[in-house]
């Protein structure tokens, strides 16, 4: 640096080169940008429906929101860059939408395209997809290519951008049990989401601390399962507010009731529920998982889950299945009768792929894919009613990935990617160096890997310190479910990338935190 | 909890209790609180000065500023105990401070006493101090003693207390040159320092990677040094505004400006400073650390000195002096001349401490007592010149500990409170059992051990995540060095208390991070 103080004008083409070039997170699938630049100014600046779609687009409420939330984000400084150009170059610049399918009503699913081409040129840049979907990754892309001189001219260079994802679910867990999330953490995460182009949330609602969500149907588990009656739950308009919120930047939004086990919040309102555990020939006053000896337990889950599959719009459904510990179920008499009656023997897995299989197929009954732990798969000779793996423990996750795939099974990864684990931040290059297809399979089984998550239990985590331990952690895993494999392995050459991406993070207000020793132009000023 | 559902007074006096007795963190010298119960209205409620200490305390502005403070600390939810309680009840209660010295215009110093009593009865509590810093002290531990009921209603118990620190410098580190803090990071801290009692702010204020200090006598330095000259400096007034914000809180603001090493960003705005590197007979390129070899540097480092001895009015000014690379100097010819011209020989830690030498009595000439990183302590036979050393390698520190103060001289104990180090948040416990005089020495030796230091590097640290990496781990530390050793000395015992601190910064805006799963009543709100 200090050596170039006389060739500051070199060095400042080059330092706006990179900031050009690299200023896009994830890395799209085909990218050409050229040294051609054209200025852009706020005043001067549009939004247009493609002529010939203007029927089909017409009233998409979904693209109109879209545009007034991505024009501060574009001009992030709507004082700098005006008038600052000389008029002759105050030329209008415009953004022309076409998509080809009018979804704008819907919500994401599995099968939504996001794939879209965007072409930058003289006065005007042209953004096509099939899905308002599609259109709304293309919209965060074109965001990221405006950049800012140093006198805060806004400018965008001549580019062509052919984009898809390469893995179709790109997911981010938040635990809103161990620790209450206030809904404008949620709402903040998943703003800070669309700017990596996550597409879900993969929302673990309930667990063992507590049970914030507001039933409709069984009011008692969240007036007495939560922290707090009142001021740490999620009613029914909290959860649609959190629905709209990801529609509206194409995210789904997945929820998770986990059990037969992780359920001790539920048994507060739900008496019976649980399995009372005995001390020799008499209850010991504690209770174990969900009792899967008892009728009961599935009256309560058809009704409860029929309530909260139509709450949530998602065609998948998390079932959890993780972890049962059978040290309670073993200690229950009515529930040795029932093993021996069901000739389960002394093995409960048996007994928990009983209760599994019951659940997910009052699930599916209800029109809704399962998904659930490994450890549902890992404990079951049979596996005929399963559909969705999701594969988080240590180990080799990559023969597990194999085993699952081969069994004919979807599989989402979420091993390597648990980041609620406080370790350097340089820890970033391994996230990234994940690649959830390096397993030997057929390209049948690969295609079974439908994509990844990253994890952020909630143990030591909440409001006060989340978006540090998942910003800008969580962009790596982004890239890697997102871009080109081939063009996207080594960290070193992402670093740069990942560390201007970090700083338009700062800029938009995500509390992301620090890659290495230096600064960003716009420091984090939420303080 | 479930089981107690039908006890629930018994429980909330249980609940009570607990806050009451665990509700000062940290834990007083001697502290007797009764069951006994007074009711408090922000409407009833006044600071006075004790009569008798009229004429003495009339215009103590700073302990004006200091009611003005902590009446919404006491009192943080104002709407609430308003009328609630019966009207009989309605009595005044009045705060009345006494203090024995008039010190309201200075700044606090490593000899101001902080001891002071608190007293509370029916209708008035009686806090008696020394010294101002005394009465911060007590207004501190005041406003923890008040609770709040489930009904919102205030009141506070029967309580005696006498108290002092049990080290006299308690101290927290912030790096300011690997990532800028913005001055309301630096305010925010020391607000929540004094929650803590804490009463040192080591201010590693420039290093290798940035200079943001703007010196008057040498404005280049942060022009050409900083990060960026104008948003990534602290000019005077910013320095200003951290001494008169740390003085109100009692806290010392001792600056560090480390050399001869870790000053590559001094170079940038300083030419013939640094030593130029050679490879082979010709210059590199390179800088290394300070040139001690030529006498420009000392003549720099008077000016300098002389400049900022007079701009931070603590008496102890830190000199660094940690981690210098010899490398650098070994290669370049004049140095090498200069060690043989001095008879050095080969021993380039003669050489490193012929310029410490130097630089502490330049200090010491400044009336300034100097602080420096152990490293100057061990490579040097001789430690006549040195005061104050702080120790902070890793390894037996306190064998370090003992050998400092076997050579008569000061220690400050860094090693164990690293707290940059992401690492779980259930680590508090080790930085609890920590004790600084846990080595075999005289009582003497163990008088010279003046406290201990918590460390926030900034490598991966700026405003994003500050807070939670600093709150409430430091908190441990803060314990540790303030408060009765035999009462504190399990982690196990502390951990309720704790929490309930963490719920009370939390209160108080403060991004203290969670220990374990659970609630706060109020949760974090400020996202």
């Amino acid at each position: 640096m200090a050596s170039c103080t006389i060739c500051l004008p070199a060095l400042m083409i080059l330092v706006l080169d990179l900031n050009t070039v690299e200023s896009v997170w994830p890395l799209p699938q085909k990218l050409a940008i050229s040294e051609e630049r054209y200025p852009l100014s706020p005043t001067h600046f549009n939004f247009y429906y493609g002529e010939d779609q203007a029927s089909i687009m017409r009233d998409c409420s979904l693209l109109d929101s879209a545009f007034t939330r991505y024009f501060p984000l574009i001009f992030p400084d709507l004082t700098s860059g005006n008038g600052v150009l000389p008029s002759t170059e105050e030329k209008a610049f415009s953004l022309v939408v076409t998509m080809h399918q009018k979804d704008c009503d819907g919500y994401p699913n599995e099968g939504s395209s996001e794939r879209y081409q965007l072409n930058v040129s003289a006065g005007q840049a042209v953004l096509n997809s099939d899905t308002v979907w599609g259109a709304l990754r293309g919209l965060e892309t074109f965001s990221q290519l405006v950049q800012q001189d140093e006198d805060g001219t806004y400018f965008i260079n001549k580019t062509e951008i052919e984009d898809f994802p390469s893995f179709q679910y790109r997911g981010i867990l938040l635990d809103t049990s161990r620790h209450f999330l206030p809904l404008k953490a949620i709402l903040n995460t998943l703003d800070a989401m669309a700017y990596s182009k996550f597409n879900v949330f993969h929302w673990h609602i309930v667990d063992d601390p507590s049970f914030p969500y507001q039933s409709r149907t069984f009011p008692d588990l969240s007036s007495k399962g939560a922290y707090h009656p009142m001021s740490h739950i999620y009613t029914q308009s909290d959860v649609r507010r959190v629905l709209t919120h990801a529609r509206l930047r194409g995210i789904r939004v997945i929820p998770e009731f986990d059990s037969p086990g992780h359920t001790q919040s539920w048994g507060k309102g739900q008496p019976n529920l649980l399995t009372p555990c005995y001390k020799g020939s008499s209850p010991s006053g504690t209770f174990g998982p969900i009792n899967p000896a008892s009728a009961l337990s599935y009256t309560f889950m058809s009704q409860f889950l029929k309530e909260v599959t139509s709450v949530f719009p998602d065609p998948y459904f998390h079932l959890g299945g993780d972890e049962v510990n059978f040290s309670c179920w073993q200690s229950n008499p009515d529930v040795r009768a029932f093993m021996q009656k069901m000739g389960f023997g002394k093995d409960y897995t048996k007994l928990e792929s009983f209760y599994m299989e019951n659940i997910v197929n009052i699930t599916s009954n209800l029109n809704k894919t399962s998904i659930v732990w490994q450890d549902v798969f890992d404990y079951h000779e049979r596996h005929s009613f399963l559909k969705v793996v999701e594969v988080w423990r240590r180990g080799c996750y990559l023969c597990e990935l194999r085993k699952v795939t081969k069994a004919g099974l979807q599989a989402i990864l979420a091993s390597p990617w648990y980041l609620d684990q406080p370790v350097p931040t340089r820890n970033w290059a391994r996230y990234y160096k994940v690649w959830p297809l390096a397993f030997k399979g057929t390209e049948e089984q690969k295609k079974l890997v439908i994509g990844g998550e990253v994890s952020m239990w909630g143990e030591y985590v909440d409001a006060t310190n989340l978006s540090p331990r998942l910003w800008p952690r969580a962009c790596a895993a982004a890239e890697r479910l997102w871009s080109d494999e081939s063009q996207t392995r080594s960290a070193e050459a992402a670093f740069p990338r990942l560390q201007a991406f970090r700083c338009s993070l700062l800029r938009r207000g995500v509390r992301a935190e620090p890659l290495s020793p230096g600064h960003c132009r716009n420091e984090y000023r939420g303080i």
